[in-house]
């Protein structure tokens, strides 16, 4: 009745957690040592300077099933508090998505379609991915490394020493080819503890300066096809890790069909619509699959769109002027490229979302990509 | 950006007001005294075990606007904040619906139908009541009772002795005619500070002991004229009170049309629905008026169940096994007759929805009125 779920972590993932929580019956602890984080005001909160270990085992006392709001958390945290309790998404997950080599190791043994690459561990390393892969060749750092920091487009062989120069400190990275995809899409599911698995409809995803600016849910012009695909495929990843909560694989659409790009072991922003946009939301689902509760159906009834607020915040009343429009703040201050918040708004069709689109972005101090005309 | 508001109360309707307040970017404060009242968790709770001056002034120092939870609260504690700072709804709604007398002159005054009452301040004018307004008569405290408390139903005139010496000590009372009503309906408003209003669908009610089991809304077999005429009559007492907030009202459907019963001028249980039945609930309505921000659309796409959890909680695995159906806990111990909860279903028509009520009352240890057949 009164499960705590520990949360490693206190960012707006967390929050929105704690907030799709409390209505079951949930309470929840967070570790982040920031004493503003976003889910501070949610739960009880631990983790001092330095994440000492003390703190880490007070927090491990203080609930009774753990799970995470970012992938990129030191392995001995989820160990430590594996040796004690439940947490889920499991080592396995983790270990996957926070490694991008063990990521394409794992679309092939799948046979899931993904763009092809070479490891990189030297700069003679790199010149042989370019005449494997050719150009533009894009290469990573292997861990660490989200909304496209870590990354270098090499455009031209003679930019190797440049990007070995900028990343090789971070070795071993990874190169791929570079896709020339029509749009990016996600797909988010969930897993329960018994096995039950539902899927969230494909969002489409674009992006501004490598930050996810905005997602159309469900994809516009999709055929039945490709979302049936989409699942199959996430569908074996989740199989495969024995994966329990929210799991979401980022996609390619490209002219031979979907290609793998990369996993996140946890609720995803482009995921965000799904508050007032589905049935159950990802939050929802994420925290019953992690109190063992049977999941909510993940459909959604009308065309959603999420949009991020970045930087700066918008006056909420504009916003909430907007017919149905949702607005969703973090509690944070305003810096530069921050996620602040978000907003949700839905429609009958997608041109009257289109139009919604139109006047929040008119709305919002910085719009991203919305004025891109689609 | 970071206002706060400061609820009087901290009970289950104060916890889904800041749960629907946070992705605002709005924070909480509560005043009441129980430590573990449902929104300790959510928000900062003041009030120590007498609600002295010092801690009802530390709250107002606390947060930039209030509302409460509650109509039976001390009028002097919303005058102590009206002082300081602003409280919505005002003084005035708060008058009107802790005084049925007040309530009903009021209902008179605006030319809303309502049952023949008289004034009852000695057993005399129980017995001159009973002959000019028949039998049965209801005989009801005029300030606090709720759930059917503080009422005494006068079947015959040798009662009125019986009568007088339970209620007696609260005079004055009011006595009612006895309404032969098809159901109770309520209807929930919702009013801005700018006076924009809107109206949720009228709720159909089924009580169980003088408690609410469960509402269906839209209430079926509702011509559209009887949605009108009670918008019609919430909107001359939302502008005669100049109301900002949610306020609520109750009424009997008879053969000769609605009649008013009573106001309530907060959030309302047969509104619980809206969290997810409609697209902006009355909880986050609320806080919008309360904070000065424009309002949401209060439409409802399907028909909705919103079913009490009284005394005793389910597993919460089975209620959430049917399709659709979402619980909302209050964090409250079991106790005889207590809401500590409720649950949401939706449905694409009403045969299904009821089809989703009775697996619901299988789930459920304290049914309520779910059995009756409809």
């Amino acid at each position: 009745m009164s499960l705590r779920i520990g949360v490693l972590g206190g960012g707006q993932l967390g929050r929105m957690m704690a907030l799709a929580g409390y209505p079951l019956g949930l309470s929840f602890s967070f570790f982040d040592k920031a004493a503003d984080c976003p889910s501070a005001a949610l739960g009880e909160r631990f983790g001092d300077a330095d994440y000492s270990d003390e703190s880490l085992q007070a927090f491990i006392d203080s609930a009774d099933v753990f799970t995470y709001e970012f992938e990129n958390i030191p392995t001995r945290w989820v160990e430590a508090i594996a040796a004690r309790k439940p947490v889920y998404p499991g080592v396995k997950s983790l270990a996957v998505s926070q490694n991008r080599l063990n990521e394409k190791r794992l679309f092939a043994e799948l046979n899931i379609p993904s763009a092809r690459y070479a490891e990189i561990r030297s700069e003679d390393d790199l010149r042989r991915a370019v005449s494997d892969l050719g150009l533009p060749l894009v290469v990573k750092t292997v861990t660490e490394g989200y909304d496209g920091k870590g990354q270098f487009l090499l455009r031209d062989a003679e930019q190797a020493a440049a990007c070995w120069a900028a990343l090789g400190a971070s070795a071993p990275l990874i190169a791929e080819e570079f896709i020339q995809f029509k749009r990016e899409l996600s797909i988010i599911a969930v897993r329960g503890q018994s096995g039950e698995t539902k899927f969230y409809p494909l969002a489409e995803n674009h992006h501004n300066h490598g930050i996810l600016s905005h997602s159309i849910v469900p994809a516009p012009l999709l055929d039945e096809n490709t979302q049936l695909t989409a699942e199959r495929y996430i569908s074996s990843i989740l199989h495969e890790l024995g994966h329990v909560g929210v799991l979401t694989l980022e996609l390619f659409e490209t002219r031979h069909g979907l290609l793998a790009n990369e996993t996140a072991p946890r609720v995803h922003n482009s995921g965000h619509w799904s508050i007032e946009g589905a049935h159950c939301s990802q939050f929802e689902n994420h925290v019953r699959a992690v109190a063992g509760l049977p999941l909510g159906s993940t459909r959604a009834e009308k065309p959603s769109a999420m949009i991020n607020i970045i930087g700066r915040h918008p006056a909420s009343a504009d916003v909430l002027r907007v017919t149905d429009a949702h607005l969703h703040l973090y509690g944070k201050t305003e810096r530069e490229g921050r996620k602040l918040g978000h907003i949700t708004v839905t429609a009958d069709s997608y041109p009257e979302l289109e139009m919604r689109i139109s006047r929040l972005a008119d709305a919002l101090p910085n719009p991203m990509a919305l004025h891109l005309s689609r």
